[in-house]
């Protein structure tokens, strides 16, 4: 057995990983635009990219790297996704990373980027961050405000897992995001470090399953960036490990990120979680469940906070998938909202259907009423500040 | 050879169609809600219904009739679309139509309905309008005006088609919608009527061909609705035909109506016409076009009027379709906006750019560089006021 505790800060509480972050002026404030993150000793590293076509210059600088490959050095900035920009765009990172080797010696360093697309990086800038950096720092919320672009707030969390044999390890992570996913600007990056003695292949299984139950299951705005990273570095200097407890703290916290990038979704108030049931088939359940999470409609009457279950049917119609008026009932959270005897919302249900909808957080539940396919997947709202954020970026 | 004129007013100018439009006080101003079509002869019927997989009752309704059936009726409501409402909203219909016969002799009467999901009709004010219907009027300016739900203008058209023989025909519509497709209120609606002596086959075939290049290639916010109606009534009455010319108007006519519902489009101000070409298939080219057309974060950048191509590229790479960094060309009508050899944008391009997103209505032409599939679809941008019809609906 095993209990997780969830720390203060973040990957500063991993042992041997160093964190910082600066201004070099990319942005206009005097907030911190560049950072890193460095092990003293050599990490094994997992990796989710975007599954977009147009893969940004340092996910191509990455693949590079043989098979396999350690690292000990992460540089991370904001603004500039560095995408689109075409061989040049490697080679601006490695001449980056030959500036870097006049200040400290790294071994693999890899890069990751967020903001606009379709510009060169300027070098100047950004290795200007060699001299403001300090390289032993362990200032993981100067790193986690470096990779904010629209976040209104910095996301980061750190775990403590202590194993029932007396022994630890740490898990701790930064992350940013506020549009799932947002091209030109929002990009979503998460980074997980751990000092647990976890096997290559238990990162690779775990980092897959838990991406796949947290970002993969959010929408914003259903776009797909050039420059998504979840990634996973593990040092083993903790020299202890537990399968099981390894995986449920990974879980918890790429499921706590995913809903803080959610919750900070731009221009955007409630948090729904769209719980598909009764379907045919798993696929099924998932396909009206990311429609409803992307659907226009739907996130306008969720802001407007309008009972009308007329656009979730709908929805749930226009995906195609096996589901009939008869069979179909429609909840938020425990409150019938449709079923075939009970079509029209009365005052009494419209009522009580109206507080649920001023709630911050709520479950729309769909019970197709054909089969037990289920999925779950989660989304916002969309207000006019969505409209003002991504009308006025980059202007 | 023939000529296509374009007359003033709408199905009014067909021979033997009469057409009204009255308020029975279910829109809350004095606007007109009630209308119908009659012809004086029985007319053929070609119909495209929505892929919903719920289907409104007036649908369910015109399906019991037998294939081929005729009709000289047709009953047309805003403000409730009959949806989600069970076999009772089939009876209500029927019920309508019992009460009709005591007005006026009809023939297998047919109905379509828009507004909101969920709520059955009010029978009684339905058929109050059967008071006050004059069933032989030309009045197609207000039976135009009757089917509106949040579109901000009318949409009806006529065009007069005069062969070389000096035999001529007519065909004249109505339209509605101001969503694509907007499933709690904003259904897209439309009736064409003609009284051109053509046979059945050519009814579909052309039908089919005119729909799929219109109102399937036009994106307000990517929603399919409960309602959605096609309708293409003849009555044969002017004895002449042309296959070629009568293909061409009723594809010019549907052309533009689904236009004018782009320009109506809920709280849009630009018309954009998304021009993909050089993909490796016309599939591809269409699922390109399409994601540019639905994109959130495309939308924004055009109501922004952002010259940023990153937005479109990102788009065109989360589809997964064969395009590189390389062979990918993007223009703003005929202004050349990236290439592989011209990726960041230069104040003198940038300026251009700006002037063109100023405009009412422009192309962004992508070419994927690899084949020669296209595709054209049509969209808008969005801005605050879709947030804000779509947020205040029903309120």
């Amino acid at each position: 057995m095993f209990n997780i505790f969830s720390l203060k800060g973040g990957i500063s509480n991993v042992q041997g990983f160093c964190c910082d972050g600066v201004n070099v002026g990319m942005k206009s404030s005097q907030d911190e635009d560049v950072g890193f993150i460095r092990s003293e000793a050599l990490c094994d590293i997992s990796v989710r990219f975007t599954t977009n076509r147009f893969q940004a210059s340092p996910i191509i600088h990455f693949k590079k790297y043989p098979k396999d490959f350690k690292t000990n050095f992460l540089l991370i900035n904001s603004k500039n996704a560095n995408a689109m920009t075409g061989e040049k765009g490697v080679e601006d990172i490695e001449e980056i990373f030959n500036r870097l080797s006049n200040y400290i010696s790294v071994e693999n360093p890899i890069m990751s980027s967020t903001g606009v697309i379709g510009y060169r990086l300027d070098i100047e800038k950004i290795t200007s961050s060699f001299e403001k950096f300090d390289f032993n720092a362990k200032n993981s919320d100067r790193l986690a405000r470096a990779i904010m672009t629209t976040d209104s707030f910095k996301k980061e969390l750190s775990f403590r897992v202590e194993l029932d044999s007396g022994d630890s390890f740490n898990i701790a992570g930064v992350c940013k995001g506020a549009g799932m996913i947002n091209p030109a600007m929002a990009t979503m990056l998460c980074f997980v470090t751990t000092d647990a003695k976890i096997p290559k292949s238990d990162m690779e299984e775990f980092l897959s399953e838990a991406t796949e139950k947290s970002f993969n299951r959010i929408s914003v705005d259903g776009d797909t960036s050039t420059n998504d990273t979840v990634m996973l570095l593990s040092n083993g200097l903790s020299n202890s490990y537990n399968r099981e407890a390894f995986r449920e703290a990974l879980n918890r916290m790429l499921f706590e990120f995913a809903m803080m990038i959610l919750k900070d979704g731009e221009g955007a108030n409630k948090l729904i979680a769209f719980e598909v049931k009764g379907a045919k088939d798993s696929l099924e359940a998932e396909r009206v469940s990311r429609a409803l999470s992307n659907s226009l409609l739907v996130k306008t009457a969720l802001f407007g906070e309008d009972p009308n279950w007329g656009r979730i049917a709908s929805t749930i119609g226009a995906t195609g998938v096996e589901c009939s008026e008869e069979s179909l009932k429609i909840y938020y959270d425990n409150l019938l909202i449709y079923s075939d005897t009970q079509r029209e919302l009365d005052r009494d249900r419209e009522e009580r259907a109206y507080k649920i909808m001023k709630r911050d957080s709520f479950k729309i539940i769909c019970d197709l009423g054909v089969g037990s396919g289920e999925f779950t997947s989660y989304g916002c709202d969309l207000s006019y500040e969505y409209v003002k954020i991504n009308a006025e970026y980059r202007t």
